[in-house]
């Protein structure tokens, strides 16, 4: 496949006078740009700027509520319950982190529970959040349905993927961001433009069948919990899956499991629908509410070095710890520009052209 | 395998005696008791009565205190940080899980970290002492490396589990209990025993090959984190025992990563131990510090009841809610007994006799 190369700032300035033309205010397109185009320049592709023109038909489609008024609607000293108001996911996830990390100020820890929100783009940005508050930051949330639990054939879950921030001393922080299903949509949307063939294990077929075609996602098949299947753990996948789908939506009156919105706007809304929009977690666990956060920096470090420099397996350089890959592809997009595929910049010129934003 | 069934009363009597005989308090021996054997009557073996000659031989070995004062070392209005004076992490466990839910009654959650502690049986037991209190609860703990990293040959975390229990209305509640492994260490035990074949995906063997050899695991091989291989999203599997690993450890003070002491007493402790003991990690959140806990609880219930009954693949007879197997053990073996194979009859009968306890 062939891309393109664009310098960061350039899809920064077209993505936010995209979110204005949408009706944001300039510090919510602002803070949607940075949310957006954080997942191109740490590599997750799929939740990027890719989305731009998605998330602009979401708002033609009246999904999107571009001017919300983010609210609290229930609280206590360290929790609090948000109405996103239909916002976008990428404005109402950072204002909910943020009313985690001020509780987390007052009495240690801060929990927030969101509905009514949208597609927030990559968990990564929203804990880490907390690193610059010597703050170990937590945030999920539920997706439209792709995965079906084990042993069954109906999609009742989303990749609801899991993010873990975690402060270190000299050494780069611990960040986990992690789908809890075996292989991300993102990957699949891949194969399924190379039409190549998926691993074992990332799908089934309409009948619950091992199927290595990734097309078989858009007739009946669903994605795979961590684990795959039965005998290697996929129980523990799909439990993980439905803890994200209770912390996010349960919890806050939020749609949970088949009746989570879909992201494409052509996409019919499930009907007798549970809740409001999709939900999200987050959690802010401030260091020194257990011990010193020097303490804790150098002990992280050790912990760190320890398992990068521990012994590798024939073939494997060193072993990687959780947010290791994100920040090197960081640094090099930083340098060498972003690379979109042609459908990518095609949808941004349809951008470009509807609301007469030069990219 | 042949076992021999005992009424749960009797080997209760028996774990309560062996316990006061190891110096416990009446009322810690009771409470040890209590954890002990719900690993036993919930089916998982591993983690029950078959370790209560283990946990005599740590006394022996003066690695466990049997009259621990358990103490806070640093608090904040949601956390806490525990001291567990080398007692039995049975004893220990459920005082810190009961700081968490005193914690969640004044100011929403409450969140402790443990240091200090020794093995604590099933983390089940801990995370659903939160449901008579209409909380949701979480346990961690972290335990003796068996467990390599992606790429690596070194065992460097424990099967390190995550339970979350979750309350529910008419329904019976969420108990998701899982080790953050392909298979819990308790399965490959069975299979040592049986000379049985192991699954491709479970174990690698001392040089980070594949292997379906259980005996593997005495010869420098290790258990592999959920997700089998970096194709199926062990990476994954990986940072959750890591992020299991930091949050019980690193955050209390506990020895972390290849620094856990082991559970059999006769296996040296490591050298330069960065902490205290074995580390845990629990949380409370009450479900009426988001929305109310009627409306909760319905809407598990409507969670709960829609996955039930998903269709299912060809062969499944249903889809199965987290804590359904465990909870139909309990019946069972309430009813039935406990079934108990020869080696640990062997082994109750060794405690029978140096304490002078009638089995």
């Amino acid at each position: 496949m062939s891309f393109t190369l664009f310098p960061y700032e350039q899809l920064f300035r077209f993505s936010n006078e995209v979110f204005q033309k949408m009706g944001c205010d300039a510090e919510d397109a602002l803070l949607a740009t940075k949310v957006l185009l954080s997942a191109d320049v740490r590599g997750i592709d799929s939740h990027g700027i890719a989305r731009l023109s998605g998330y602009v038909r979401l708002w033609e489609a009246k999904r999107v509520n571009a001017n919300a008024k983010v609210s609290i609607l229930h609280q206590t000293p360290s929790t609090a319950t948000v109405d996103g108001d239909s916002g976008l996911g990428l404005v109402v996830a950072p204002k909910a982190m943020q009313i985690a990390i001020d509780n987390a100020k007052s009495v240690g820890t801060g929990w927030v529970s969101v509905q009514n929100s949208n597609h927030f783009g990559i968990a990564g940005y929203h804990a880490m959040m907390a690193l610059e508050e010597d703050m170990i930051g937590i945030c999920m949330t539920n997706a439209s349905p792709l995965v079906a639990p084990t042993f069954s054939t109906e999609r009742l879950l989303g990749t609801n993927p899991i993010c873990v921030a975690v402060p270190s001393g000299e050494e780069p922080p611990f960040v986990a961001d992690l789908a809890t299903t075996t292989a991300a949509n993102g990957k699949l949307e891949i194969l399924q433009r190379k039409n190549g063939v998926a691993p074992l294990g990332w799908i089934q077929n309409k009948d619950g069948g091992p199927s290595t075609d990734p097309h078989e996602l858009k007739v009946g098949g669903s994605l795979l919990p961590l684990g795959g299947d039965r005998e290697h753990g996929s129980h523990k996948g799909y439990a993980l899956g439905a803890i994200v789908d209770i912390f996010s939506a349960v919890l806050s009156g939020a749609n949970y499991g088949p009746w989570v919105p879909p992201f494409p706007a052509y996409v019919p809304m499930p009907t007798n629908m549970p809740g409001k929009g999709i939900g999200h977690f987050f959690g802010a666990m401030r260091i020194d509410a257990f011990r010193p956060a020097s303490e804790f920096k150098q002990h992280m470090d050790q912990w760190i070095r320890r398992f990068r420099s521990a012994k590798t397996a024939a073939g494997h350089e060193k072993v990687i710890i959780p947010g290791d890959p994100e920040r090197e592809m960081e640094s090099i997009r930083m340098k060498e520009g972003i690379p979109l595929l042609g459908p990518v910049v095609d949808d941004l010129g349809y951008l470009s052209e509807k609301f007469g934003v030069k990219l």
